[in-house]
């Protein structure tokens, strides 16, 4: 009796919270300059973001007893005679953010969105325009092409998929580039920094300043690391499904592998092969980067430590740092790493212990960068901004 | 009176039709082959396809009363005790389809599948193994790239997106190549033959077998021609948004804008020079070709009549044919157009009347060749089988 009263007693509380939120969302009426999200199909009116940064969804579903989307603490969904269902956000912070809409129980996207991958699937996203979203517009500059390629990985035996950014300059000189191999997080897939990154975009801005020096940009996949969950689509079986520590998860949650090994033969004995022959890199390790966010980020710990051959340039992205402790032999990882940089939302947690190794590296005598976007969390704001900081110190000496 | 008693006759007549092919549906219990289809998500066990060519779907949604799909002579959706909806539809043509769930009364994506532009949205399709699926496989063959481009269009005052495949051998030679523009249809936009179309790998296939001639290939946004309905994703306010004929169209369906003129400057005064500015093509009428589907092949006509004196070789897949009467300067046409190419889906309306024009421009002394996609309709398996066909045929006087 004693712990279902007590279960009550929660439920209760629970009921309490609930309900003064639901009053908070009444009695805070949003800001009525909705405007169509650029994240919208063409033509698409809704969804619509104000200036609070709040989403508000038009879903037409005449028969639906309930609509409800994925964001926390939204308002609840209330139905037109018109039988669309209208519903908002709370303030959301800058940026793109995955969501799902809720029809009656089933999880579905939201046929007015663009679709991205993430969250282990093809759905859904919004994006709240940025105060300094200019870094990443399309504007009227020399552009790169952003190039889909197919290759033959051995150490897989499979055909692997990629995407290859080329600066503006490339096809018409006969120059040979710097190359940065770019990581998606979990979840993600090679899509995602061509996408909803925007790399291409953030590289042509930059090279129009002149505040970069032009380089090649790979984006593989670097892996599903939901242990028997899905794979990005169009993808090869993903290159982590080996033998693997998987980390403890709670019940219902998903696994993640994030054994990094068949992923490291994949773009050591691979791909980077195949760009160097393919495509005109300055093929040695002065001119080679390796960065990722998130799970990207612990790959290019990982791997840029074990193959100092070949990255002098490292970059994490809310995807931990790199410690003394993980240094084996100074000496040789200062001659070789000609840039440590590391980045986290101001929102994220790990943030400070990212800064405070980063502070220990420089002590130790590395060229180590720390970036904190302001405002912003484990999202791609983030990660665009963190790219837009980390390009113009690559290859600079 | 009358009319109602009329209209009650026919609901009847309605009703026991719809009763036969109910009866037709249940006794025809579908074979137990299921397998998931290869145009699923990652990981996704539905949708299935079987032998026959049915497609099963499910759908989770445990609250909902009512879950359906947008192919005609769907079996009725039936919920299981574990909240999930299962349906399944009539046998459907080999190839790929675009399709919408309905729940309760919300048109949605189906969240399994892929995306695809087409049907003037990003949404769901489903593919049904063809027997003849071989000729756009991805095999172990060299590739070329699907670029995505940005480029300035002075004549519409937008930064325009467009597509090129380079065949596998355009970044180690030093040669110039010939150019094939290629359209999409009406609703559709330049991701579709790269996509769904697989122009890239049956370019990459034709070339291993060394049975085409390698070219590059450029795909634009056509523009939209549902007058004041939405554009596609990405992509710059439509090309053909200005004034034009508006087809005549029953109420509450799509009128069509079929007004080629802002494309057409799009193509010839920005995209073509942008073109052959930034790619090694053989930048001359023997080597530029325009092929296009449906709407894409009625462009194709229209552009390539108005300008032979940039265009060789022209393809019109499932959009109509040339006419004598099209052609007036005979001699000038049969000096300047080195191939008629001209395609139609066997169940398609309009064959026999392309296939008879195909034979006059024969008659006449045109190169002109037709070719009849078995078995399939106004679909995107006609369109890639009309590719495959015609790329051998281009580019060789």
């Amino acid at each position: 009796m004693f712990p279902n009263l007590l279960s009550s007693l929660a439920l209760i509380a629970c009921g309490i919270v609930l309900s003064i939120q639901l009053i908070a969302a009444q009695t805070n009426e949003p800001a009525n300059d909705w405007k169509s999200a650029p994240s919208n199909q063409g033509g698409k009116e809704y969804p619509q973001v104000n200036s609070e940064g709040r989403v508000k969804f038009r879903i037409v579903a005449p028969k639906a007893e309930s609509v409800g989307v994925s964001f926390r603490d939204s308002s609840p969904f209330t139905k037109g005679a018109d039988g669309a269902w209208i519903g908002y956000t709370r303030p959301l912070d800058e940026g793109f953010h995955y969501y799902t809409l809720n029809i009656d129980g089933a999880e579905v996207p939201d046929p007015n969105s663009l679709f991205f991958y993430g969250a282990g699937r093809w759905g859904s996203a919004v994006e709240i325009p940025a105060r300094d979203r200019d870094f990443y517009a399309l504007k009227n500059v020399p552009h790169g092409q952003l190039r889909e390629i197919w290759y033959f990985s051995e150490s897989s035996n499979t055909n692997r998929h990629a995407f290859v950014y080329t600066p503006p300059e490339y096809d018409k000189s006969r120059k040979r580039y710097p190359a940065l191999y770019l990581q998606h997080g979990a979840g993600e897939d090679e899509t995602g920094w061509g996408q909803q990154g925007h790399a291409g975009w953030i590289l042509d801005n930059l090279l129009a300043e002149e505040k970069t020096r032009p380089f090649i940009i790979v984006m593989e996949f670097g892996g599903n690391p939901f242990a028997g969950g899905p794979r990005p689509t169009n993808s090869p079986p993903a290159a982590t499904s080996g033998t693997g520590t998987n980390n403890a998860a709670a019940p219902g949650r998903p696994r993640f592998n994030f054994n990094f090994s068949a992923f490291e033969h994949v773009l050591v004995d691979d791909l980077i092969p195949y760009i160097d022959a393919n495509f005109r890199t300055i093929a040695d390790q002065p001119h080679r980067a390796m960065a990722g966010l998130s799970m990207g980020g612990m790959q290019t710990r990982t791997i840029t430590l074990a193959h100092l051959d070949k990255f002098s340039h490292i970059g994490v992205f809310s995807g931990g740092s790199i410690g003394l402790t993980n240094i084996t032999d100074m000496p040789a990882f200062k001659k070789k790493a000609k840039l440590v940089f590391v980045s986290y939302g101001s929102k994220e947690n790990g943030a400070a212990a990212a800064k405070a190794n980063v502070q220990a590296l420089k002590e130790a005598g590395i060229n180590s960068v720390y970036y904190e976007s302001p405002d912003t969390a484990h999202e791609w704001q983030s990660w665009r901004r963190s790219l837009h900081e980390f390009a113009p110190l690559l290859f600079r000496n």
